[in-house]
């Protein structure tokens, strides 16, 4: 099976950052892209129609949610899931794997399937490499992914290459299985932080030869140092004229950084969020809105910001929204952060193709304050223990 | 004083309904006008470019609120309400008095003043009919309300005329505290379910020439019967060159009752209440969104409606969204119901002008299925009883 209407051409290359546009069968997205993600089919707060006015080119929803809640069979039945919700650029879909190994959804593992509880009704059901294609296939997407095992940074070598040989073995099922030409199956790298199992891993996968390869197994708990170096190695065993996808990361200096390791697709729910929080992106870093100092300052969140949060009130506004706990401002906020996103990609797009991405990068790191480190990894891996376990 | 730039014009009668225009230093509005309920400074969810597009000419917030948080000095920083809030239209306020006298908040009353706690830390204020109408003036909004004591619809005949007549002694004190030319202010008639009470009041009230008057005291336990007697009764006494507003009403039905019995402004958060459990408007009744049979529905939530939610989205969606407990949802039914309530005063105007409104409120009001009288009243009593007392 190959995908018919969908390729990566790539306008230009500036050190490891590239610039391309993916054509599929529900329209063209310039990379690198950033997928806001729509878990159950909408993107928190946002309507479709704002998400393209905002940049967005493809959007993310998780097989996992979908499959439970409305159901595969409801989607089809409603006309597939650009017809459900809306969106008429291109859908990616995760497998449904990385929920469905969370530690408190897992009942039972074995090479033929994965066993887990829904976290609406504690009912149980069974994902096989098979079926998690077969499901994507029924929602129509444009771009589905292989079932894969994904284990936490902290994992041993031997859990981490238990999942990886799992990975392999199913992204072959994977391949058998597909059978829409319509829609593009991309297989997913693991092999943890070791690069001797990430050479194995891209070896094998790409020896399957799919239309778009994902980085997996990142941002799951292992240093910024580690994600970086990984991706960079992993990047460069990748074939040049496959989409590669890195799965889950989305900060903005991990967005910089990524594009400027030849990643071209990036999908993250931190911006919106983040947004629900009070925490705003600025190119100093995020601001926490709901602080009282906010409260009189008649300026945007962000000066010179084209959004609809910005454009239309002032950042005194939004604070009082937090503070009141009124909707419009979890929407605001969601707005902007994504907004924020996507001009960041527009920007690399174009300082890519002007030929000084590297002068972009540094600006923007050297400005940029990251979310401290430590407290980040903390979270991060309570985040992770509880998903998948070490 | 009186108020420069705010006048009605009558541009049509049809049995006692009027169609006409308020005009206001924030521009015009047509009448019969419903008014979105902006308690704190939003109506939930939505933008006001959002509230403008469907058809809101004016909106409603409460002093109360915005007195408590953010604060009127800190409106008043911000270049006043509608500044503040990105509103250009007019906006109405009330005096906050219904919600200090609320039995949660008040801790003691006198004529000189209501000594009320903060529902948001229990903090001590006091409002007297003086400092009521100079934060609003404060707010810069278009319409200030004098302050009124309101009582429960099961309140002694005492208890209504003790109510009543210290109402009547602080609209005279707010008429003589009244500073600003470019704000109106509006006298409320209050009096309970009583033919004598209301005749006095609006007396009493009228002889005190406002630039507009309120029905109070309404839409808080009493009979549907009785409230549009007291309406008819009521309206029946007030100056037919002023805009008369029926306080916190806006059901369907009762929009329709209310404007076939003269009445020209009404306001309600039951739109966007009921839409974010789900209760979405239609010609027939509300209907529950949430309901399982509406999951495979593919047209829309109203046929021929032109509101986004249902110009973008099948009622299938809407009602996933909701049993997925997605923010879409609460923002695509607020959508929805204030453009059914918009749309229904727009098609009133239209049919007041062309001389059939009785004929458009027979087939209204033989269509739609009003709530359930009993369970409604009972929820009413319960919540008034909480609110302000019997």
């Amino acid at each position: 099976m190959t995908a018919s209407g969908f390729s990566l051409v790539l306008n230009a290359t500036d050190g490891g950052a590239r610039a391309g546009v993916i054509e599929s069968p529900h329209g063209a997205v310039d990379t690198p892209a950033f997928m806001p993600v729509a878990t159950q089919g909408s993107v928190k707060g946002v309507t479709p129609q704002e998400l393209q006015e905002l940049g967005a080119g493809i959007v993310l929803g998780n097989t996992y949610h979908l499959y439970l809640r409305p159901g595969i069979e409801v989607i089809e039945e409603m006309g597939g899931l650009h017809e459900f919700m809306g969106w008429k650029g291109p859908i990616l879909t995760d497998s449904g794997g990385f929920q469905a190994f969370s530690l408190r959804a897992m009942a039972k593992l074995s090479d033929d399937a994965v066993v887990f509880r829904s976290h609406l009704d504690g009912s149980l059901h069974r994902f096989t490499p098979e079926s998690a294609v077969a499901y994507q296939e029924r929602l129509g997407v444009d771009v589905m992914m292989c079932l894969d095992q994904c284990v936490a940074a902290d994992g041993s070598e031997e859990a981490v290459r238990e999942a990886m040989e799992r990975t392999h073995r199913w992204a072959a099922r994977c391949r058998d299985a597909w059978k829409s030409s319509r829609q593009a199956l991309f297989g997913i790298v693991q092999g943890g932080v070791s690069e001797e199992m990430r050479r194995e891993s891209a070896e094998f996968i790409t020896g399957l030869d799919f239309p778009g390869y994902a980085v997996g197994g990142l941002a799951v708990g292992e240093t910024k140092a580690e994600m970086y170096e990984m991706v960079s190695f992993t990047g460069e065993l990748l074939p040049v004229d496959r989409p590669r996808y890195l799965m889950g990361v989305g900060s903005p200096e991990d967005l910089v950084e990524g594009v400027s390791r030849g990643m071209d697709m990036f999908d993250c729910a931190l911006p919106t969020r983040v947004a629900r929080n009070g925490a705003l992106l600025t190119p100093e870093g995020r601001i926490n809105v709901v602080a009282a100092r906010y409260s009189r300052v008649k300026g945007p969140v962000q000066e010179g910001c084209d959004c609809l949060a910005c454009v239309g009130f002032s950042m005194g506004y939004i604070s009082h929204l937090f503070r009141a706990k009124e909707l419009l401002g979890l929407r605001l906020a969601s707005i902007h952060n994504l907004r924020f996103v996507q001009r960041l990609m527009e920007e690399m797009r174009c300082r890519i193709v002007s030929g000084d991405f590297d002068d972009f990068a540094e600006d923007f790191l050297g400005r940029y304050r990251p979310t401290d480190e430590a407290a980040r990894m903390a979270q991060k891996r309570r985040w992770m223990r509880e998903r998948v376990g070490g």
